[in-house]
């Protein structure tokens, strides 16, 4: 078993800001990140499969079919955009990295098979700054 | 002459987006980055002064101070923050990097006899991506 | 269950000497590591959490909380610091990465409950030099 | 037990090709990676041991050591070579990244016990570019 | 006047090697990176224009259109390449990264007005390998 | 004119202290810089010279005897030793950043015609951390 990488990039605004809640206690609980006119970040997202190399390639999966599906089924819809007002798979859900993840998890699950028939998908990895970051395993 | 650099960073959103154009002259030109729900960024600020290392310190500036100064006047304005709606000196002006660059250079120009008698300004270097920064020589 | 990290900083002096050794012994085992005068490293520290978002925040934990607790506990008590003369809990231990690591993991293991009720302590990772790096799981 | 890491680098040339394919084939399939005047990487290569620090030294392993081991049995003999024409460990076999890190556990594996004799192998990880890289545990 | 700077990368093989001198002298002079089986790197490229923002975009140039440029005449013409033997602009050159960086330049010096009436190119920055770099101003 | 530049690293201790203040004044003017039991980092250094590319081998300058220079007259006199103590051009001097650069500088001046009849030295930078550093042009 192996483990393979890509690590892909998207620019996106959010806030967080949980609407059952008072504007005070949403700032109390999320300080500036409760900014109501939003803020943003440059997200690096490393997604992880793992499987045996097939022999004829050497490949667990081909990179660049892995890189595609990504931009196709995730960057693309969250690059440039609102991840609280443009983004289907958040909708009702806190814009928190940890959510965004594992929603992304979600999608690539369902999805991998599509490039791959045998490489599992592993890892979730998400960053929101070069200091905060996340990881989902399922 | 020796050339001294602190980098800081700040979080924002912003869009690009003239009033002057229709909405489909703002997308041609301006692409995702006229997205009308906003999109955001991790900025990297680094800020260049030059000077003489003072003898008692051989500091040409004290950069404890420099980061200060710069996190006052610059980041506390601009992080976790909407460029477009809520930053005062980017009021009536375009959200780019340069215009950015531009204003950061005039506030620090103003304000770094504050923290050295002898240290000037030289250079804003100020990263919107890993990829695309810009640099403002006054 | 999701892993959420924060990233800290600090730059100390140390030196790895056996003190039950000649220094010839030490210089032996240890190399120019073992310099009577000392010498130092920018250090990166990464802890890692685990736990489930809490539905009303997104968050498994809060990372503001989570970077103060370091610093408190942490990096205040390390940084521009002598690792071997002037920090309580490596009193008697050799100021080797491993050993930093490991006592890094019982404060946290100790103190994360303040900034946290079901976050678990998952892994202190420690950089001392970009290429060298430790990590503990306890 | 705890988990130490060095990091190496080396640059190589290679090209993926599988000969019994036609050239057709291996352009469908390997795209640009297939052609046949070659290309190249700066490959970075993460050595990751696990064990207990040693009471003596505060080790698990002693990073030159395991520095050295990995120059001298590992990057000296692909460092500016070509992987598919210059290195024996990698004849008859796809010079995948994923081959790379399985033959590089395969010769750790056997030559670490010169270095350590209680440390183990635990993950070899090689980037082949920033975004693309593997990880390989035995 | 305001300097914007774009990123690109590409990898590629090529080897150092005078054709007027024998092996020999080759392997002498250029050490290792005269294998005759060539070697390869991961090239960063940085490409700095300079020009005043133009008032309805805030914008020196479009980077959008910029990167493309670079993309179309240069890495496209050298990514998955040797630069020895697959690239026109270096054929009778020697493919030292000061030779490739004074080709980029009197393309993109040839091209820029094709993204922008105004900007004028002021440097080509070439990354080898992270340590060893060339910048070169016309 | 071509500028090409080779990075390197070092690490080593220091403080900053003033013979002829108090102890109290040292502390106020260095804060936790003036500790007395002295701090650490791991530096980086990038030296630029520049000059035209000799025909014969496309070099403005050999970067592995560049490499070389920098080693044995500059990092092997610095690396793991303390800039206070154990550094003869450091004597009686402040070990400021800035210091320091202007010090590497005078060394390289003198002996960069040992490596290159043709080359000129350009820039000294210097890393004490990765948010703050220093350029010295002589």
């Amino acid at each position: 078993m192996i483990f393979v990488s890509r690590q892909e990039h998207f620019n996106a605004a959010h806030k967080l800001f949980n609407p059952k809640w008072s504007k005070e206690k949403n700032e109390e609980v999320f300080g500036p990140c409760a900014n109501s006119n939003w803020h943003g970040h440059n997200f690096d997202l490393i997604v992880t499969v793992k499987g045996e190399p097939e022999p004829d390639t050497g490949f667990v999966v081909d990179l660049k079919k892995l890189s595609q599906l990504i931009r196709r089924e995730i960057t693309d819809k969250v690059d440039h955009k609102n991840l609280n007002l443009d983004v289907d798979f958040m909708k009702d859900k806190m814009a928190s990295t940890e959510n965004l993840a594992i929603e992304f998890w979600k999608i690539l699950e369902r999805t991998l098979p599509t490039v791959s028939d045998t490489a599992q998908l592993h890892c979730i990895k998400l960053y929101e700054t070069p200091r905060n970051f996340v990881e989902y395993y399922g």
